[in-house]
């Protein structure tokens, strides 16, 4: 199924599951978790989203599980992130400029491969948001504590602004599939990254008395 | 795919969500969660029972991703929470009443569903079941505490006796279907009803000293 | 697609679905849950990594919704626990020793699975895992608490080994399949033991300041 699939589709895919595998392997070595544990979650952090995306389209077995190439990045950024510990740790701004753009990749790709299997556009975004952010989502329920995608800044939606400009650049076709992708990329990314430059929030209404 | 389940079905399946995307975007508020957080936690509980019974019967892709009217459906429910919370709050039994209706409805769309795509009586009952209390267990995953329906009140067991009504129903066929799972609401509703207004709970063991 | 499993594995299996239902079935008496809620537990931590397998590998509906022995030997399992508990609860040691027959069970037939629906040997190894530890991650989850498969002695590394003897033996075809299952049984069966009698633990790095 990969074949009709486009090798910068694949790239991209290989390069977000190594940056989300890292933040997922430093959010486990925190927790005190033993090396195994930090494997799994690194692994589950990075395909984790793509899983159940491909259980949502049909593709069974999910890519995430029977690439190899999946599981051995992930192995690959949780053996750099456990021996070069200090170093990951300082780059505290490196890590989330690779979260965002794993999320930035992962929104694009999920959105489609979605695509790619004949579903709708609707099944394409939210998709692709799942792709972006399901690990995250998974990391933090593993870890036992609510999910930072749903509290923090403009994160899951600079996923679904990626992930719908890839399914209107689909649909209206002005562009080929690639300069899309690499479009819907940037403006996610870029959103990603102003947010986290000047705390952008969406609102969250505080009158929770009661 | 929804060409042969019957319109009241439907209709009766947006109603169930909804109430629970009501139910999903009050519990997200109350924790503080922005606006995507919001949203995303009512989609999640109007739709995420469905979608996981969906993936278990063969249904690619999952109604609750593939047709706009369950997404709209939440969204609209967790737009109206937002902007009339302290009307809804002060609707603390509607929001039961509505949340044991959504139960009903669920229970016996999600038994229906899988017994027409040709599952067996043990599916069907245990999907109906995953149907109605899928998406609470699902919010209180996300918001980081014990599903509440493992505790409480008659609640997953009336979710139980409504689909074991369906999927008699359908088996002996006393009566049409549409008769049946308007039974099956009605039992299972007023089961709910009463186990609330009685505080009518399953036994609990409660020796555990150790 | 039972037909072409071995009897022998199919026997396995219950066995393994027993073993985990008590696991789930004291760990829920022990929270306070009720009736429903133990029973709900103990069937989701029987058959949840089995679902979850099912789901990857194509095999729908999941054998654990649509073969009533699986539900059957959960409730039995749950009403065994709940009416001997203070039998049961002096069995520490004994609980231990069929969690860790549970698990060996369940990597050798989640591996075996996966290979007799086609898949590679990625697939059978990830997913062995999966069934093994899938319904005590869930158990997790749903209380409310960290894994504990992630934090503990050689546990999941154990259904690693012997998933992995399994797909070994599956390609090179040195023994016969029953042979061999017997072998990747025994393997992790006493490997997991070892690792409870001497608390071997796989390295932690505790440097986590930060």
């Amino acid at each position: 199924m990969m074949d009709e699939l486009h090798t910068l589709y694949y790239l991209l895919d290989l390069a977000g599951t190594f940056v989300f595998a890292i933040s997922g392997a430093v959010a486990a070595k925190q927790r005190g978790l033993d090396l195994f544990g930090i494997c799994a979650i690194a692994f589950t952090v990075a395909c984790g989203g793509g899983i159940i995306r491909d259980l949502c389209i049909g593709a069974i077995p999910p890519t995430g599980i029977s690439d190899w190439k999946y599981l051995l990045t992930a192995i690959l950024a949780a053996a750099m992130t456990i021996s070069l510990y200090r170093l990951v740790l300082r780059l505290n701004h490196p890590v989330l400029f690779f979260d965002a753009l794993g999320l930035s990749l992962f929104a694009v790709t999920g959105a489609q491969k979605s695509l790619a299997y004949g579903h709708n556009a609707e099944v394409a975004i939210l998709l692709g948001i799942t792709t972006a952010v399901g690990g995250g989502v998974l990391r933090d329920i593993l870890l036992n504590r609510i999910p930072v995608i749903l509290e923090k800044e403009i994160y899951a939606s600079a996923a679904l602004i990626g992930a719908l400009i890839m399914v209107l650049g689909d649909h209206f076709k002005w562009l080929s599939s690639d300069l899309t992708s690499i479009i819907a990329l940037i403006v996610c990314f870029g959103l990603r990254l102003l947010s986290l430059r000047y705390h952008w929030n969406l609102p969250v209404y505080s009158d929770n008395k009661e």
